[in-house]
């Protein structure tokens, strides 16, 4: 790589300015967003002025082509504009008043017309046609310009396999036309390169609408389809007759596109075709994959092949790559600052131009100094033009694009066919690079940047030279930050992972033989033993216990006494101190706790994983949300009196956990009771003693005084009942079923005698928990998200949904997308990593959801997936029921599996009414693009958590605060600011600070 | 008043100066400060530097004199000052390095003896001697240098009828003295005005001392003692021997001393004396007090009196003003800003010169442009120096003063004479005037500030004239703050309330035929009747109400439900609205409502006073905090979502409260719930449904829509459990008694059919009520602190104190000063202004109490105040138990009266582990002015309300959050910013605001 040392790269930077100004110059000052239409053209510049119009606009446009009638556009505009301070000039520009509009039939229509004729004028400009035929006509009088092309196929996310093979087919009839315009094309200079000649037109390919599958987990079955696909594409056309671009999506499938890319290179019966790789220099680790790249054009050439094509890009998934890496607490992949996008930029140029003899690159970027410096540095090293390729937008820069063809490089256009609903996200992406601050577009053309300034080096930050760390900040002194689920998609995680599970699997059974109950800091090895098994291979015992008995109960609870005088005395920053400890120490060990997980519980990889996450992000969130507490609420003080609020721990709690999230939610109530000053004793479910028990190998590692914490597994009838009711317990912390919990609010409540407090009973209960689809949803989002929500962990989550509820106006289109898409669910053993849906955890869920499932069947219909499951094991498969009557149990009864049961409401309101007619109030979902509905539902809808456009489960501590009311539960969210409240008693100290004759916060 | 015009004022201003400089001149530098000892003048300066030393020095000064042993002394010097940043200069003044003192035997006891005697020194600077021998000494001496005495007989608070008869002893004992000293003295000018002679000495009083019952409510019993004290003293000498100067102390006190000195001066026998009065400028009304007093002298002066005398200064309780003022919520009644009472001072000068015929003035100041005013407007209107008279403090500025006498001023010491421990509290005042950053003193002599800009005219600021405004802010855009009790010291508030008493007792009985249950708006006035009566007068009946039975509980709940879906979508600004509305409704008939609980509660003036202002305080309180908490909480964030957690109403909230606070309690937990969202079903107690029908006649009176609030009398058995179990009350707040609460608990928790939620029990219980005294404790604040604790209100409140323990060591002086002010309560009547103590609640209470009294008599003593009660009416005596077992019920079960157990305890720790041992956890007290036995008690003592250094009753919403654990009660305080919680439920909204391709809130 080159470093820009003003002395020695000054030749470079001259060729640079004087280049880089001949561009400028032929290019005039109508490239960009000049132009677009006169309308249009005033739109954008008053979104580059207005950030909040800007944002508003751009939801009008991601909206639009969902909008069936005037009246939905109407009301969308409206909503989004109306009040908004650059609402009038929207509705000048698009020639729509609203208020003029809403006040007259006649004016209304052409308003609406207007401004449909507008947006679609946009699209047009960016999106060349919807069918081959009126591309191949564009590529045709490009080539008359001088110019090449590469044609991408929109299309919306492929979900289901109708929708994978529809989109490989189009790709065909594209392939066919172009191959048959091509044939037509007389060859010229623009068709040859110093290694000879190239095919005349090109199809860029995106390999995520070729399979459902294609996600790094079920990479290896998303890889197999997408190459099978791509085979039968590719035989469908001769070698020479087109060059084939696979397109860079994602950072997280870029691993399984350079799969498929390596196959299909490395395939003899596609040596001579021309295959291109896409590499996004915005990527950290791009130069690693140019590299990488170049090896492996070298091989080819080296069998005979030819060489390949690379498309050098800035990369057009910022935004989301961003907010992903925020969500799941992963490391950010790109670059934070354009300047060092644009700085790699030209080290890829450099690497790829040092290595020109084996390799085919092209370029795409509407940056001058970006291209200018290419024709420089390929001057530098005598790289004739006909040797590297500059591509661009279609629509974006025209005038750029014959500009730079003119001063005689190759240009090839990257030219989108397509509808207008997939063409819109397409659309909005290219709407907001002509407008982004940074952009060049903007800054080159729009805004008049000078020449000079705009040609400059790209000076990196001292971000570009971070090294990259995976290291989660667990430390008291930090801020809470949810922990990072494990990046799957980098290969060598889901390899360790892989291998944790062997790890487990290769031991002799029982897995675990453990030593517990463990009271007092005492390991009790006597007893009647109990195991729990793998509900995958019910024959495989993961662990073994001895039962805890009512005597036990008592020790346990006397030992949780005796340890609570000095443990409610230990210095919260102490305290925390210890959740901080077992945090890191589970952190460690995650991967070998979430594989215990996937053979316990019967959780696939991913959502093992997270209830580690979640277990290690309650320690860290109760920990510092305790030091928040310790410091006291201030209180009103008049002059002379301080008065303040601090919180004392109840005493004893009794934790019973579930087994559904068998560390994270036990965690959760022990910490939480922990922190706060209380001793615990924690009953674990039946199901899973092993993944609770971890909690206890936690605590005991790093030093928590015996008796703080003690584990009973047993029993609930006779272990957790016995414990309830204890008049020693001051707090009892419930997660399970709504009998059990009923059961135990009432026992909880009789007092007995020598009891010395009232007891608090904090009860999570279950949910039967319903998303709604209104009109306008993006269905894109609508179908994952309700597909996860409802299968994921086979929808043994009390947040899934069970209730699918959808508007009349779209319900044929989202049942027939979500029944697609269930059908390409990946069910099995959890063990392997593509797996989505394992088995249930026990034989009784297993009839349960027969029980109900049958039912569904014979008072509606069952659409169930088309798989196959596995003999052995608890597994029942994804189902939908529809055409229910109004009262059916299915429809109001918890059932705990996979079985997703389909309303249909005539408008929002009846969908509000029908999400609410349960007893239940737990979670609910809207999908929507209307803010009017958004805050309608927010203010209507019954439920704890409320999820608006994305899946309902998965709630993180501190961002989603997770709980019920109704018959759902009672108790301050968990993982939220009230919930250490329910652990604590409040007290306030209120000092009269006067002295005789003095008060000394007087000063006088 | 003269105004201060340049033009006017030149000449006037130009003798002031003149004057002044001459004054500056003659005293020197060394007045004020420079006159103490060597060390003491070091320390003084330090303190002036750093506010926080000079906090810390005068607390250990306020308790110098109770420290007992050298351990005690330097343990508290340790507190004090170890860690702060100037104890290092406090160790080498006082001769204490801590450090160094504690590391040897010897040393230490040096470094004590060294303390000890410098804080003596100090003390004996400003108090002139210990008795009356000593103290004429002091005279004869002053006299020799032609300045002339006062003296004041310093002492601890009067809280006895011994200790205000000592008081009376020892100023008669004084006045002996100088009657025979004075004999020994020849006539001087000194001794003239041109009215003639007058005597030779002269005493300074204080009437709080001759009185325990010196109070605004109390002011019929008080003057009287204190004026058949005077009476007893003034006979005791000649009127020729002695003038005697009425000191005039807190503000509420004034209207007291005004009528003592009223009733003397028009007191025939007392017609020759030379009696004076004293007026603080510092007061907002002292131009009004100081008309007045002119024409009581004019008046006494035609009826062939002696001229009254007058000491005008500006005053000296200002921090306990400000400290009341804001506590109370009182208008503050003296000026906020110093200058204004140094220009108020000038105008009183100009009022008391221009009316010099009928009066002799005194002027106490040490500020000499105050002093060279008062010559300056003299010599103006020709009064000769001989008919006015400066005053000044003993030890404070005597170089100062004999300077001004050089000038030929007639100057007087105002000289205190007294021990140490009463003279402390006189001595830290004088510290704090030495060392105030705004008193003259420091400015003019410490500081060494220009003689010049010292003599400027005083510029009032615009607070001097603010109108006098007693309209308290019930608003909503206002923060909330605590509306103030009446102020009964100002006459006509007193006169107004016995007017309101008046108008009720006047009325035929029923007083209050009340047409309730009221349900949905409906007034139900067929079924069977129910009255209550005035406990004073159990014959007389306060009101009439139809007891409500289950079917109208059932129609209640029904009505509660239906008013619910529009209410709880009210905006949350509009139902705060609703209570703001109530509150002032309740406001302007604030006098009313609380003569209706002195009926039918029996509750004296201030308790129904303060039961109305807490009920106003609980509407104004949570109608903020709602709109608080309507806002929502931030919760994290990660880019492409929002997320927020609001809060919604729980549903039907059936309210039961007690008796005792019968408008205040219910009123919490009824608006509590109502601006939540929630509706009401409100049950009062048997004995008070005419005050809490209050609350629904204000809210009927602002419109709150029918059903929201629904108020059923009647019996708790029938009512009260309906209501618990009925399946839509989905919120039960209770405050009353433990057995009745855990049968509520009890029974809430049992799920009924068709119940969708789980039922949320607020319960506030019972108290077993300790105050701690450590041995350092103030006995001056601890008796009154105790007294009103334990008897306020017959010690009918749940935060009663109960239990008084005592350390051994000042066990014996503690126990008598308490039963000696218990010997003071006026018990009787609670319609006449001054009964401490009213009759208990009805026959079952009084009978309750005689029953532990026997069982306190039987096991232990027991010390019964000696008063008579009268015949009629639920009375029982103020009482005090000693000397019981440990296990005695009388020291662990609630009693809930006037019955006082007292235990005795070797140390701190045994007095904490007394004070926790019960079943109870409400409230507790410490006296204490050790920070470190503050410091461990606010960590050990359990209690939900800890007080310090002061009474343990009386909570003010938003200061003192309120409610206790253990068996006191579960739920979270009211009062506090966690109440509210209670009675709505949490939701979490998550907004995902990514869309395809663009995130909203990236900016890029």
């Amino acid at each position: 790589m080159s470093s820009v040392t003003k002395g020695a790269d000054a030749p470079l930077q001259r060729e640079i300015e004087r280049f880089g100004a001949q561009v400028f110059k032929a290019a005039g000052s109508k490239t960009g967003i000049k132009e677009l239409p006169l309308l249009a053209r005033q739109m954008m510049s008053f979104a580059m002025e207005d950030p909040v119009f800007r944002s508003q606009l751009f939801r009008l446009v991601d909206v639009f082509p969902t909008l069936r009638t005037d009246e939905e556009i109407l009301s969308h505009m409206k909503e989004y504009f109306e009040g908004a301070q650059d609402g009038g000039r929207f509705a000048k520009i698009a020639a729509v008043g609203t208020r003029y509009a809403t006040s007259s039939k006649l004016s209304r229509g052409i308003t609406l017309s207007l401004t449909r004729k507008n947006l679609e004028g946009v699209a047009q400009h960016f999106i060349a046609g919807t069918s081959p035929k009126e591309i191949s006509k564009v590529l045709t009088r490009y080539r008359v310009e001088g110019i090449l092309g590469t044609v991408d196929v929109l299309g919306e996310k492929t979900l289901t396999e109708p929708e994978a093979a529809a989109y490989a087919t189009r790709v065909e009839e594209l392939a066919a036309e172009l191959e048959k315009a091509a044939s037509g094309w007389e060859s010229t200079k623009l068709d040859f390169d110093t290694k000879g000649e190239f095919p005349k037109s090109s199809i860029s390919v995106k390999s995520s609408a070729l399979s459902a599958h294609y996600h790094p987990l079920s990479a290896s079955v998303g890889i197999r389809e997408v190459v099978n696909r791509f085979e039968t594409v590719l035989k469908s056309f001769g070698g020479d007759s087109l060059i084939v671009f696979l397109d860079m999506e994602d950072y997280e499938t870029k691993p399984l596109t350079w799969e498929v890319f390596s196959t299909l290179v490395r395939d003899p019966r596609f040596m001579d075709y021309h295959l291109g790789l896409v590499v996004q220099v915005y990527l950290r680790e791009s130069l690693i994959d140019l590299n990488r790249f170049v090896s492996l054009s070298q091989e080819r050439v080296k069998m005979g092949g030819t060489p390949l094509w690379v498309r050098v890009v800035k990369g057009a998934y910022f935004d989301s790559e961003l907010v992903k890496a925020e969500a799941e607490g992963y490391q950010t992949p790109t670059f934070v600052h354009k300047v060092d996008s644009d700085y790699n930029f030209e080290r890829a140029v450099d690497l790829l131009l040092g290595s020109i003899e084996y390799i085919r690159p092209t370029f795409g970027s509407h940056n001058v100094r970006s291209i200018s410096y290419l024709h420089a540095k390929a001057s530098e090293l005598n790289v004739p033009s006909s040797d590297y390729e500059v591509q661009m937008l279609y629509g974006m820069a025209d005038d750029l694009a014959k500009a730079v063809a003119g001063l005689g490089k190759r240009v090839r256009m990257y030219i989108p066919m397509g509808e207008l609903i997939p063409g819109m996200s397409y659309l909005v992406r290219r709407l907001l690079e002509n407008t982004a601050n940074e952009g060049f577009l903007r800054q080159g053309f729009a805004s008049r940047g000078s020449y000079k300034a705009l040609l400059k080096a790209p000076k990196p930050t001292s971000d570009y030279y971070r090294p990259s760390s995976s290291e989660h900040q667990l430390a008291l002194d930090q801020p809470y930050q949810h922990l990072g689920t494990l990046e799957f998609h980098r290969p060598h995680v889901s390899a360790e992972f892989g291998r944790a599970l062997q790890a487990i699997s290769s031991r002799s059974k029982p897995y675990f033989p453990l030593t517990v109950p463990y009271v007092g800091g005492r390991e009790i090895d006597r007893g009647a033993k109990e195991v729990s098994i793998n509900p995958a291979h019910p024959g495989d015992v993961v662990s073994e216990v001895i039962n805890a008995t009512s005597e036990l109960v008592d020790e346990a609870v006397s030992a949780a006494m005796a340890a609570l005088s000095d443990w409610s005395r230990t210095p919260i920053e102490r305290r925390a101190g210890y959740l901080m400890e077992a945090a890191r120490w589970m952190h460690d060990r995650r991967k070998e706790i979430a594989a215990l997980e996937v053979l316990e519980a019967g959780k696939p990889w991913k959502e093992a994983d997270a209830d580690v996450v979640e277990a290690i992000d309650f320690c860290n969130y109760y920990a510092h949300e305790m030091v928040r507490l310790g410091k006291g609420v201030g209180l009103l003080s008049p002059k002379g009196e301080h008065n303040d609020m601090f919180y004392r721990p109840k005493g004893v709690a009794a934790v019973i956990g579930p087994w559904n999230f068998p560390l994270a939610i036990p965690t959760g109530m022990t910490v939480a009771a922990l922190v706060a000053g209380n001793t615990v004793v924690l009953k674990p479910a039946e199901q899973t003693p092993a993944t609770a028990k971890v909690l206890v190998d936690a605590f005991r590692a790093v030093g928590l005084p015996d008796g703080v914490l003690n584990f009973l597994p047993g029993p609930g009838e006779e272990v957790g009942a016995h414990l309830v009711r204890h008049k020693d317990v001051a707090v009892v912390a419930f997660t399970g079923s709504r009998s059990v919990g009923l059961e135990i609010i009432e026992t909880a409540s009789k007092w007995q005698k020598g009891q010395v407090h009232i007891k608090k009973v904090i009860a999570e209960l279950g949910g039967k928990d319903a998303i709604i689809v209104d009109s306008d949803a993006d269905l894109d989002q609508v179908v994952p998200g309700v597909i996860y929500s409802a299968f994921g962990f086979s929808g043994q989550k009390c947040s899934a949904c069970s209730r699918l509820i959808v508007l009349r106006s779209s319900a044929e289109q989202v049942i027939s997308r979500v029944i697609g898409a269930m059908d390409t669910l990946l069910v099995g053993d959890p063990q392997r990593p593509e797996t989505d849906m394992g088995p249930l955890i026990d034989y009784a869920s297993q009839q349960r959801l027969k029980y109900y499932s049958d039912m569904a069947q014979s008072q509606g219909e069952v659409a169930t997936a088309k798989l196959a499951i596995p003999d052995e094991g608890y597994y029942v498969l994804p189902s939908v029921a529809l055409e229910l009557p109004k009262e059916s149990p299915v429809l109001t009864e918890e059932i705990f599996g996979p079985l997703l049961a389909v309303e249909i409401a005539e408008d929002l309101e009846e969908a509000v009414w029908l999400a609410n007619s349960t007893d239940y109030a737990l979670t609910a979902g809207l999908f929507s693009r209307s803010p009017q509905n958004i805050e309608f539902i927010k203010n209507e809808l019954l439920a704890g958590n409320i999820y608006i456009n994305r899946h309902i489960t998965g709630a993180v501590p501190g961002r989603h605060p997770f709980g019920g009311f109704k018959m759902s539960g009672i108790g301050s969210k968990s993982g939220g600011p009230d919930y250490l409240f329910q652990f604590l008693d409040p007290y306030v100290i209120s000092e009269n600070t006067v002295r005789q004759g003095f008060t000394p916060d007087i000063v006088n």
